[in-house]
């Protein structure tokens, strides 16, 4: 059972604490405002001597980006401390060894895989747009090895219907960022769709389930733990908002889990059999608990 | 379990039946290219004094332009033999009192909710394409009481936005003319994406599943019903192509069942537990049993 994180269950906790991972977007700032006493939580963090990377599951921002975007928004780190699925998809394809994509996904996404000698196809609006009619007369390229997809917001059914043609043959991957159904936004009243709106879409029509590189799934943390061999179930706190990626993902890696309710879910969408260890309504509470 | 209909089996089967209810795509013609064999077979069953009516899935034409292309590809019938989800979804909405929708579907499905007095927005490309920090300014309308989704050509993340934002209201419906995965095609090296891809994709954003009005759900069925009162199970027999739409709903309905191979789906995508009464691999073959 999950519990409000408390200031002496906080105190508890810090001192075994060597790594904290923690979620951007919905934990960290909304669109361009940053949470309040995040900024304060996470330098505070880093004084105590704890290793802090931010692990995020958007498509839709290089490495350097990401990490532009927290020098930006004053959560100050450098390039090993971020990680985002457009680099993670990226090294995951070549350790794979596929050179050949049809991507449907974002100009990170194109610039990662291109960094690593990937070559793809598809990026920006499809060319045969809202005609169905002209889809068939599509010309499938040769030797394409993946269908990678990420947040694609020129996403038409014309990519869909490439998409699905070269998922017809079986030996080739199907390889996705994340399936975040929605992206926390500042205006409560609009649901923002998030990749998994693209990634169901291209599911149906392909008839299989793609291999998912985001959180919930651990292609991430194989790279963290790449540049830290001691992180550990033992030493790792993971912080999100959504329940279904950051909390499942720390939950699977055995990590204590805390759940911040200033983004997508609250307690009150917490299943009792995937619970996080604890949630609070804000960092700002867990800064006011250091002072 | 399935069986193939033999010459003797339809020998048996044939003077049982007064209703022989059929698909369109993918059982009478592929595209433009009528099936060989399916007009006869068709034009036979009339002689022989069955009520032959069609029953298609498809949302991208009016009653009337089912009955057009019917006559186009010398399948001559009359209005009352044609059913559409484009029809029958702006029946069932009438029927539910449904005034106001926002709309993610095609020119038809628009002017059948127009002739039945239903307000719709959302007709053809989103205003706001794909450039998705647009989104933040959507303008919701007021008084939406349902959101309707068939085949769109235009679908974009922008409709996925209003759609999933519009149903955030629990009491605004759901409803959609069909799931069906793709759409039968010529090119055998293309998925062609159908309606399913697009519902599966607002499913995604608004948490919640719609209620589908076509096959294999009875709304079609039951306006057939009230044209013909006598229609049941032991004089009616469902031809189709596809398994989990056409094939299930007269399995549920408990009419005799016909599989035909020129379509989607053969009898290797059988599943024993949903299976047809018989398979075949092409109208042709019955109208052979008729010589």
């Amino acid at each position: 059972m999950s519990s409000l994180l408390t200031k002496s269950k906080w105190l508890e906790l810090s001192p075994k604490l060597k790594y904290v991972l923690s979620d951007c977007d919905g934990v960290l700032w909304n669109g361009d405002c940053a949470i309040p006493g995040a900024r304060e939580f996470i330098a505070t963090l880093r004084k105590d001597g704890k290793r802090v990377c931010f692990v995020t599951n958007n498509s839709t921002k290089t490495r350097e980006q990401i990490l532009e975007k927290c020098t930006k928004m004053k959560f100050g780190t450098s390039l090993e401390d971020v990680y985002g699925t457009a680099y993670a998809t990226a090294a995951y394809l070549k350790m794979l060894g596929v050179g050949s994509v049809y991507l449907v996904g974002s100009p990170a996404l194109h610039y990662e895989m291109t960094a690593l000698g990937i070559r793809s196809t598809g990026l920006g609006p499809d060319e045969l747009g809202g005609n169905w009619n002209s889809w068939l007369s599509i010309k499938l390229e040769d030797g394409i090895q993946a269908v990678v997809a990420g947040f694609d917001e020129h996403f038409s059914l014309a990519k869909v219907c490439r998409a699905a043609s070269y998922l017809r043959n079986p030996d080739c991957h199907f390889i996705v960022t994340n399936r975040d159904q929605s992206l926390p936004s500042e205006r409560k009243d609009l649901v923002l769709p998030g990749t998994g709106c693209i990634i169901s879409s291209l599911e149906t029509a392909a008839g299989r389930p793609p291999i998912v590189v985001g959180k919930p799934y651990p292609t991430m943390i194989e790279l963290l733990k790449k540049q830290f061999p001691d992180l550990d179930p033992e030493n790792t706190l993971f912080i999100g908002d959504r329940l279904n990626t950051d909390i499942e993902l720390g939950r699977r890696q055995g990590f204590k889990t805390l759940l911040v309710e200033t983004g997508v879910h609250n307690r009150k969408d917490i299943d009792p059999l995937k619970a996080p260890t604890y949630y609070v309504p804000s960092l700002n509470d867990l800064y006011g608990y250091m002072q």
